[in-house]
């Protein structure tokens, strides 16, 4: 990872700006969704698509004509976004309403996974990443579905990181004013998992789904 | 809202997209974090902000000096995406899981909002589109705040919405693998508020905080 560029540095309320990997990491482990940019007939076209990190690379796949994926290997940079929303932050002055949030922008350079055995150990990883335990509870893919499936990769080159957390900030003044002020909190939480039955029944909920409703 | 082009028509799973202002706004209407891409020497740039629709128009807002949005001004278009993530979709096979979600991606047409008090009302728009009945719990934008805030309209001239919902659909053989399959839904859920004391102290909750809550 290179230092930020102009391209990657914050500007506004550069007090909540990070450039370190550390920071980075953190942010892209706590989530499994990300928005992935790329240039069209000259307009910039985001995509939301499933991700998982390992070292510097970010991790996506799909179809193996994904517009999306080939536009990316054929431009040679990928612009990646993940946003964790953590919750409202409501002040005394509408003008000081916020939020808490975690989010990071990445600008990265696109490779194509090629060997199915790493196609295979990639995708392990992006499912892992989004429900641990469930690779081992379900049928492989074949190689068939491998050949099928496109796997990318995204060398992170540069990334700004913006957080904010705690308490609204409000002017002097409006401290006097009789209007409720606080931190909303807000997470992506899970519910009852409903089971398909076009298949055996009876069958227990697995451990992957279990852990997560925890 | 024109058809669609090459650049928002949907080519992966075609049964999943839609075209039509009714379920576009539908799509919309159910968030309020957006994420906006724009070009910045040669690279698309993506940013998380909050929104709110009315009629054509998806309303942001920031700082006078907002490089992006004043680089969707200069630029005259801007790109759009909203992700509603429902659910997981656990398939028997790994090749066959998925995601619930509803996403649109619009392509639109940005234009300045100048005038203090149309900048006021869309303010309120979007604040009460984060929290409904806020505006009128707290202190208003002045005049001077409102000056130091930029106001941009999007006006949507085409967008396409992706939507998945329902059971996982594996292939034929697998439904006689005892796995369990089914949906795991997901949603963004409002916790405990936390109050800020460091104004006046035993204020009760109000009532935009208690209905989010309910």
């Amino acid at each position: 990872m290179t230092k930020p560029t102009d391209r990657s540095k914050i500007i506004r309320s550069p007090n909540r700006a990070h450039y370190d990997a550390e920071s980075l990491y953190r942010v892209l482990d706590d989530g499994f969704l990300c928005h992935v940019a790329y240039n069209y007939m000259g307009s910039p076209v985001i995509i939301p698509t499933a991700y998982a990190r390992e070292d510097d690379v970010i991790y996506i796949h799909g179809a193996k004509k994904n517009r999306m994926m080939n536009s990316l290997l054929d431009q040679g940079q990928a612009t990646v976004s993940v946003t964790h929303m953590d919750g409202m932050v409501l002040a005394r002055s509408a003008f000081h309403h916020s939020f808490n949030y975690r989010s990071a922008v990445i600008f990265g350079k696109p490779f194509l996974v090629e060997y199915l055995d790493e196609k295979n150990r990639v995708l392990e990883l992006i499912t892992e990443n989004i429900i641990p335990g469930r690779w081992q509870e379900v049928r492989k893919p074949s190689a068939k579905e491998l050949e099928i499936t496109l796997v990318v990769g995204i060398r992170i080159q540069e990334a700004s990181v913006k957080i904010r957390a705690g308490s609204p900030m409000d002017d002097e003044a409006d401290y006097e004013l009789p209007i409720w002020a606080g931190e909303f909190p807000m997470k992506l939480s899970y519910e009852q998992p409903i089971t398909d039955n076009a298949g055996i029944s009876d069958l227990k909920l697995p451990p992957s789904v279990k852990n997560l409703l925890d």
